[in-house]
């Protein structure tokens, strides 16, 4: 159900040939692509206009999805998954939302979603050249790397100094070759308006996930809340809503097979000019190893959940996101495996050398692009299993190991010299992470959290010779028993379990803090040398290897052409193409709409397959009220579409050729598991809840007259 | 891949309500199907001539399945999995056919296939009057069943008297209504000719059983062969090809959606009229128990095989159909619960007895049918338990055991005063019986015998207070430890294991028999009054159901009228329907056909999923000869139809409208696997391996020129 949230642990990568439905085309590329031929039926600077107000204004960045403004008044809707962990947290002060589901019928019953935050942008530059200059004459790629950072960091301070709620971030574009400036103002208090019962929101749950058919009512209505004056800020009793300069208008007319359709929104990461070093690097070691350590974690997850109710609920959101990239990872193993992709890959690259010695001169500058970067994947293959249980296999520790090493990471930061710091690093960052810190502790679970603790340090005494991590040695050489007891001992007598304490030693100085002798904060002080050296080590890499991956691009753009559209990177895309379904397999033809009497045939009473009797017996009497698609006789609940798009996109509105919107993006089907490494036309479909579902299970199901009057019905 | 295959454990049963393509037809009601205008392109009288030659000569009822001649020569046309009981007892001489496959390249290199025999229609005649007119005046029902049984072996002892390879059956239509004399030619010489290996002839193996799509090349070639003076007699190397009177034509048109088809074959089982009570029965009662147990034994068998290769290949049979039959009654338990089966039987009930009140004296006679049904079930329900496992539940103990019982019972039965014997018991079949005994014993493997006889054991030990096996106490009282202890000194001791001892038992006196002091034997004598009971207790559960389900078939006749077609009972029937794909769940549509490149996709190497690296070859190259399917651009595999048939069906033609060979028929969809007890057109299909595939496999595969010659190509 969540291909399209951000999958914030992933690391991928790869290439691409263009064909007529792929892209993730930026804001500026839009009028390039003919859409009027193409099927569009309005002018395209309604779409996007960068000197007055379009569609895109009504595209909303929200939490870790997308979402879109279709009302005055800053009623939203996104997903059902992008609000859940929202909910989630709502609901660990007692009433279980995520099963219940939530509807507010008035401004004032609306809840707090904590946690959650909409970014709405305000404009984009191309500042490429002020960005660019920097540092040509350094040649240490992490000295000219570090130098650039600060360039950036210095125009993104200079513009958000003052305003709490503008956000300035710089976006590389195709690996370096371009740097654009994105400026948004962010608003914090996000309410819940409306969000269906799990067995809806959530129906099919992770069996269904990736799947098509599809039958999950994945929406979720929430609303922006902003300070009288305008500006963002956080919850507060007096905020009002927020007046929207554009709202999407929902479609009147259905949708049906071969209609125009686009989305907007903001993807998070593809990796589609990767070479086969780097492929085969994923491949081999960090996929393998990753599902192993998932499938561990989640599986413990499950076994604490069900010794209480209150741990299910705090560890649903972890639990739910690591299925999620687990799927999704092992998906990308057996897509990779099943369309021979790295071989695929190779014979281009076998190609594009022979494009580069066709021109000495060319072939000079970048006929070894592919080695170097192949010699760079060599040597992190070396301390692969190492850097792997450092980095990943120690986050997955829990909560408090987790603020432990956060507090004791930023006062060291904090104390280094300027040329040494992380450009990133700011005070205003820090301000704003210990700002919201409780909303960690709305998933911390004293059960789970030493679960976690005593099975990643199990897992870590697993490791042999060189792979060891020594700085545990004085826990690890005493095997389980010693693991257990320093948990529990670190446990009772850690003070981090109180957020207030842990907010109040953000600004304590390195001796004070160790002063306290906490257990955890010890610990992370103990490991400190070893993973700030592994953090120099992937400086150097990316330093490195973005330098390679540039020049890499520049050749794909002289054998190729410039028709590319850059990696996503969480700035907002637009991809378009027709409803259409697809042959999964020999002999099987899905088609494009998923019903209402899909839900009913899926429905075994049991979770994930438990819809509520109420939606069984309108479907039984009927009652479908406007929400009828003719040819179908019936509801249609998803649909599958040509668009392009990744995690992120999760809640992005899906339009139909007059702008009206006509669904919500919510997945990417299974057969298309690689697609974040390549397009595959034939495979590759968005999944969408379609807004007649939508306004079917509000009007219908909830009686939410409150909504639809306010959309206008 | 073997639905329909004769599935004889089977205990089954439903009801109708007639559409179009719904029907196993008898050959005597072809003619009122109005077929020409259908699609039919040749006369009726083409297909069934009672008084000459047509199409159903060429119809062969082949072990548990059915088979066709297609050349002058004796060559049959199967399934693979027909022919492989006996290609499994050919391979227990040292060569692994199954997995290697088999082609005899002239008549001297075909090999016998042990243990499988042809029987050949000559002639069928209605004896109903002679029947029925027998016990009209006998009040007890076992009384007077058995007295009708007496007419029939006597009318069938009179046809096959002083004729070895005649046998004469009398089939029950319409639960009794009618009966029918059907007098065979049997063969007991039938050699493999051509045998795909494993790799094409069961591709997919147990995970595709029953599914669609499908690619498995389900087919094997065999040869009848005949005495020197055209009888039927035992593999002899004097004995000649047989000489066909009419033999199908291969279609050199290729087959496609819509196009009209047709099948004859011999059905096994159906139970399409049955009542509520009975599918309650079946559905709480014995699907439940006989899966768990199944199960339990496939498990066992998979042990037990993993030990060595050749207990492996002996008792691949056994478990190839337990397997079939699980998988077969899961889904008869999903697809019950799926379709709310039994409150749809119930509505009918309630319709149907409302037809009976609005005539007084037709509610007099019939108004009670249903609770004298449902009383008849509600006593077998009480000892439940106690019958399965002495009956099904005991018969999983291994061969030995097995053989055991089987001599006891035998000598027992010989004993009796006529008046009581079963009517069927003849020293004929005892003799035929007795010839065939060593096929029984190449399954035969001492560790796997041991080991189910062990667990068999163990099982009836679970059983509590009214439920126990008395007879076993003796052994069962002493725990794990006295059952292994008896197991494996009885194996020591008994002499069954050697098949000419056991052959020699069968004339002993009761008295003789046990002076031997066998520990089998003993163990069956001792067995013998328990299980006798039981055959008692099921004989007169027969005798009363059978006239009770008689005056049921009445009422629905006066109900619906009488365009009704009698359950399959193992006589030839006739099915017709087009070529169609189906929807089977939201969004879905499946193809009717699928091709050699589906056969690529699912390839993973491993079995049962791995493709010969020629047939690969073959695909790579394009290599299809004239076996492409022009719209497809690939050769078909198999494809789906709406025919009507069941178990038994196996391996029978596929005919097109001009009467030409264009498919086998192997299985049926998972989608319709209560098909047995009711039709449903929207979701039943017929899975056929299409004879573009066959011809392909044979001449582009195996390069078996001689067959195509044969065929006139």
């Amino acid at each position: 159900m969540k291909k399209f949230f951000v999958i914030t642990m992933i690391i991928a990568f790869l290439f691409v040939s263009l064909h007529s439905e792929e892209g993730m085309w930026t804001l500026d590329q839009i009028k390039k692509l003919n859409l009027e031929k193409k099927g569009l039926k309005i002018p395209v600077s309604e779409v996007y206009n960068p000197n007055g107000i379009s569609l895109t204004n009504a595209i909303v960045l929200l939490g870790g999805g997308t979402s879109e403004l279709i009302s005055e008044n800053g009623l939203l809707l996104t997903n059902h998954h992008v609000a859940f962990g929202a909910v989630q947290k709502a609901s660990t002060k007692g009433t279980d939302y995520l099963t219940n589901g939530f509807l507010a019928k008035t401004y004032k019953e609306e809840i707090e979603g904590p946690g959650i935050s909409a970014s709405l942008l305000q404009y984009s530059k191309d500042i490429s050249k002020k960005i660019l200059k920097v540092g040509r004459k350094i040649k240490d790629p992490v000295k000219r790397a570090k130098a650039r950072a600060r360039k950036i960091k210095k125009i993104t301070d200079k513009i958000e100094k003052g305003k709490s709620d503008i956000e300035a971030r710089v976006a590389k574009m195709y690996n370096g070759k371009q740097y654009v400036l994105y400026v948004y103002k962010r608003y914090d208090d996000i309410r819940v308006v409306f969000m269906p019962p799990g067995a809806i929101g959530n129906y099919g749950g992770d069996i269904d996930n990736w799947m098509w058919p599809r039958h999950t009512g994945d929406f979720a209505f929430m609303r922006i809340y902003m300070a009288p004056d305008g500006s963002g800020r956080k919850y507060h009793k007096d905020n009002v809503p927020y007046k929207a300069k554009k709202w999407l208008k929902i479609a009147k007319d259905g949708l049906k097979d071969g209609d125009f359709t686009f989305i907007m929104g903001y993807p998070g990461s593809t990796t589609r000019y990767r070479t086969s070093s780097a492929l085969s690097y994923t491949l081999d070691l960090y996929y393998p190893n990753a599902i192993k350590v998932l499938k561990e974690t989640i599986d413990l997850l499950d076994t604490v959940g069900k010794k209480s109710k209150m741990t299910k609920i705090k560890v649903s959101g972890l639990s739910k996101g690591l299925n999620n990239a687990m799927k999704n990872w092992q998906g990308k193993v057996e897509g990779m495996h099943r369309t021979n992709f790295i071989n695929k890959k190779i014979k281009f690259e076998k190609e594009l050398i022979a494009f580069l010695k066709k021109d000495d001169k060319l072939y000079k500058k970048y006929g070894h692009i592919l080695d170097k970067i192949k010699s760079e994947y060599d040597k992190k293959r070396e301390t692969y299993v190492y850097d792997f249980n450092l980095g990943l296999g120690t986050r997955l520790n829990g909560t408090l190991m987790g603020i432990a090493n956060g507090i004791y990471g930023t006062i060291m930061e904090r104390a280094k010299p300027k040329k040494e710091k992380n450009p990133r690093f700011s005070e205003k960052r820090v301000k704003r992470g210990v700002s919201r810190l409780h909303y960690r502790y709305m998933s911390y679970d004293e059960s789970a959290d030493k679960a976690l603790f005593k099975a990643g340090l199990k897992r870590l005494n697993l490791l042999k010779g060189e792979q060891r991590i020594k700085t545990l040695e004085f826990i690890l050489k005493g095997g389980d028993v010693a693991i257990d007891k320093f948990v529990d001992d670190a446990f009772a007598k850690t003070k981090l379990s109180d957020v207030n304490f842990a907010k109040s030693l953000y600004n304590k100085k390195q001796k004070d803090l160790l002063k306290l002798n906490d257990p955890l904060i010890n610990l992370a002080a103990k490991l400190y040398p070893e993973t700030e050296a592994l953090r120099k080590k992937a400086e150097r890499f990316d330093a490195v290897i973005t330098e390679l991956r540039k020049d890499y691009i520049n050749v794909l753009y002289l054998w190729k052409g410039s028709d590319m559209y850059p990696d996503a990177n969480r700035t907002i895309r637009f991809t378009y193409g027709a409803v259409e379904g697809y042959n999964p397999r020999d002999a099987v033809k899905y088609a494009p709409f998923t019903t209402l009497g899909g839900v009913i045939e899926k429905n075994t009473g049991k979770k994930p397959f438990n819809m509520p009797a109420k939606l069984k017996d309108l479907y039984l009497k009927k009652d479908f009220g406007k929400w009828c698609a003719k040819p179908l006789k019936d509801v249609p609940v998803a649909f599958t579409h040509k668009c392009d798009i990744t995690g992120g996109n999760s809640g992005s509105p899906v339009l139909n050729a007059k702008g009206e919107l006509i669904g919500i993006a919510f997945d990417g089907n299974y057969e298309a598991m690689t697609s974040d490494m390549q397009y595959d036309e034939k495979l590759q479909r968005t999944i969408s809840v379609d807004i007649r579902y939508v306004m079917f299970i509000t009007e219908k199901f909830a009686g939410a007259t409150n909504i639809l009057k306010e959309l206008g019905f």
